[in-house]
């Protein structure tokens, strides 16, 4: 099956891009960002903090298969609605540090969407360790639950 | 004159590194980057806000001999007194857009101690125009100050 979320990660950088196009309007997708309860569905997290503002912050936790709990956080530096968030996201107990990430949403029909994710890491060798996990599909799987639970909103 | 503070840039990174050892203990270096009243000193700023502590955020304003206003603001996503504040940085009305910033305290001795900054920045080019500024010259004042305004407290 073919993946929808695209994930482009050119060698030697510590960036990457993540790109998917989605059959929602512009404001359904970005609420899946925004409210806790939509995220909470789409993640399969608790969000326990969610400061939908510039110079505000997050904090998410998610409980694995096997009953471990895993933390992520970050700070939002910039928040414009239906346009752009820029975060700060680290996972909590994991050795990768912050990232920096640009998510920008734009409209491409009334009824179709474009979520476009740059994420800048502290080195190309955390990036590169990143790529190993299957993070490609996690992150499909996850955007596929976004479609799903939001069309039906 | 030799310049004290140092700039490591790579060819075709998005990173620079910044170092820095001063003649003064590791509690009065960190304290220039936590005081609002020394840091308006010494990088000679007005500290609009300035929140210490994971998940804060921080903004100043300086003015230029022109009389014009420049602001810079951010996020606060780590802060380990006397070790490591990990922020966002940027400056509004330029078009660089947010960089991160890992910045790194250590005692070298009891009267010396040493700053490592690692700016991470959204791509090469945003890195490389910010090089072409007076920057180094500027770093380096601003980091004399510093020395000079601290070591009398």
């Amino acid at each position: 099956m073919e993946l929808k979320t695209q994930i482009h990660a050119e060698d030697g950088k510590q960036e990457l891009f993540i790109t998917r196009e989605f059959d929602l309007p512009l404001n359904l997708l970005f609420r899946a960002y925004i409210e806790p309860e939509i995220v909470a569905q789409w993640m399969g997290t608790k969000v326990i903090k969610l400061e939908n503002k510039q110079h505000g912050s997050w904090q998410f936790e998610t409980t694995d298969p096997m009953g471990n709990k895993h933390g992520f956080h970050g700070t939002i530096h910039e928040f414009s609605i239906n346009q752009r968030i820029t975060r700060t996201f680290e996972m909590t107990n994991a050795n990768f540090g912050p990232q920096l990430e640009f998510l920008e949403f734009e409209q491409l029909t009334l009824q179709t969407s474009k979520l476009t994710m740059h994420l800048v890491y502290r080195s190309v060798e955390i990036r590169d360790q990143l790529l190993q996990l299957p993070f490609k599909q996690g992150i499909n799987m996850a955007h596929n639950r976004l479609q799903e639970i939001v069309k039906n909103l």
